[in-house]
């Protein structure tokens, strides 16, 4: 994995001194601009091609009653997102970004992870090879997020398998399980753990042995942005899982990537804090499908717009401090 | 003060719940767009006209040392803003937003609130009514901010005035004060709450004696948008403080505001928690100049996106819970 470009950040804050407004005073907007610029490797980064990715799979796990939703749904909203009607697609106009989905696997599910692993190796290395492929060479940002009906409980297997505890601590109620239906879940995440012990020492291990398809293929196209110097926006509980394999196999693995916002799903929130990401908004939302992420896409080109397009004090005639 | 048009939460949330997503997936999206559908007395909110004022004032208490930056930089700065080299100016276009600077009284400060009131009743009047003014008819949100060397020692002194405490417990490093500065500025204004002491329990005259020409226009602006049924966008603390006399005045006399960001100034998050309003951001800005308000105007452009723009359950043949 590449490191940062680190001579970036001099050359941002040298300028940034100069722009008309008190040093610092831009806060978050700031780092944001220096944590985009030193992962592309530019002074004045640029988000000119901004794309958003959908991953879609299907879990076996949902046999085990962990969703009130029919796997169908899958299905039904990559049809959705592909005709424009889904909360992702009118975000993403906002933001002025592309929307790619990418259906994992034709749809079909996982092996249900109680009782076998999720996937075969070949299978998660096809699926993490789409994800690297869905990638694109000229893209100057990346944010991404999935679609698949039963994915918090994969999530929650996964985030446990990783970081410990046991699966009351990081079931949540997904798309919305009332207080029994999480207990249950719970139990289910638990079965998984001791029926896949021998192998969580293995961040990889436990991403195909307790994960899924699309959360395979967000894992890759983290991997794949990271080598093509292309920051990436997380979006909630389930891609944030998807990726934190990386970041156990190597303390930096996702120095690349920013978390656009602190889900409503209760995992979320410890999540984050063992993986040292800290969101960017805290709105409850807790729908997938990347909406988060695409919603900080303005926050990032206003941060870069100031820095880029910003008059200097000496170009506006304006005094400095007395 | 009219209130929000009650009818339209009903409306929202009817059609909210035939959207294709788990209900209360989209968290606070959802509450954005049914408080400007209320305010707007639109069922479909719309923000097709987003205007952003500055106001820009002066102020006699900077000949108490309270900034290290000269005076002079207020118009220094209303001549950036119009020449577009600001932050504003930036952060104004990622939002599609129009932006109109409007400097008081030709920029004259306010008398030293140390030893005089800040202004004549016929000046804050003129002030508050300028602020009016500059509210367009045909305007579907309001983002307001201020610039005026020296106004944080104002804002602090309206938010003691309003709320109680001592100057230390209000007083932030502003534009870039050290620590000594800090305190000065605290000592600074506790002369003004003792000079002043008799008008306190009155916020009208608080806002008077103690604020300054751009608060007056904020507060004025505030008041303007309600009655036209303008949902409006506060930036950060010295704009929180102007409009704080209107929620003393009538205790939901700020409904139809909402808080953009939490600023890094010390003082905002109290004022803040006073108020009961709840940030959008929280990136430790401290510039003013509307930026924060401004920088919110794309998640709430995909709030009622989401809401408008979204496929029904029945449109896009998904399935609903089993």
């Amino acid at each position: 994995m590449p490191p940062p470009d680190a001579s970036i950040d001099a050359l941002i804050a040298e300028r940034d001194q100069t722009l008309t407004k008190p040093p610092g005073s831009l806060g978050r907007l700031e780092r944001l601009t220096a944590w985009m610029g030193r992962w592309q490797g530019r002074a004045r980064p640029t988000l000119d091609h901004v794309r958003i990715i959908v991953f879609a799979g299907n879990h076996g796990v949902v046999a085990q009653g962990v969703t009130p939703w029919p796997a169908s749904v899958t299905a039904q909203m990559v049809a959705n997102f592909e005709a424009g009607g889904a909360a992702i697609n009118q975000i993403a106009r906002i933001g002025q970004a592309e929307l790619r989905v990418v259906p994992l696997m034709d749809l079909r599910p996982t092996a249900d992870f109680t009782h076998a692993p999720a996937m075969t190796e070949a299978a998660f290395l096809d699926a993490v090879t789409t994800g690297m492929n869905a990638v694109g060479e000229e893209t100057d940002l990346l944010c991404l997020g999935e679609m698949g009906i039963g994915n918090t409980t994969a999530a929650s297997a996964v985030a446990a398998g990783l970081f410990g505890g046991h699966g009351a601590q990081w079931a949540g109620r997904g798309t919305g399980l009332d207080a029994a239906g999480v207990v249950h879940k719970g139990n289910v995440i638990d079965r998984a753990l001791a029926r896949h012990e021998a192998v969580l020492e293995d961040p990889l291990l436990v991403a195909r042995m307790l994960g899924g398809y699309e959360l395979a293929a967000i894992m890759g196209a983290v991997l794949a942005a990271r080598w093509r110097g292309i920051p990436v926006v997380l979006d909630g509980f389930v891609c944030t899982a998807a990726a934190a394999p990386l970041a156990r196999l190597r303390a930096d693995g996702l120095g690349h990537t920013v978390l656009s916002h602190c889900s409503a799903e209760s995992g979320h929130v410890v999540l984050a804090r063992a993986l040292g990401l800290s969101p960017l908004l805290d709105f409850g939302l807790r729908l997938g499908e990347a909406s988060g992420a695409a919603l900080v896409i303005p926050l990032l080109r206003s941060a870069i717009a100031c820095h880029n397009g910003m008059a200097t004090f000496a170009q506006a005639r304006v005094s400095g401090r007395a």
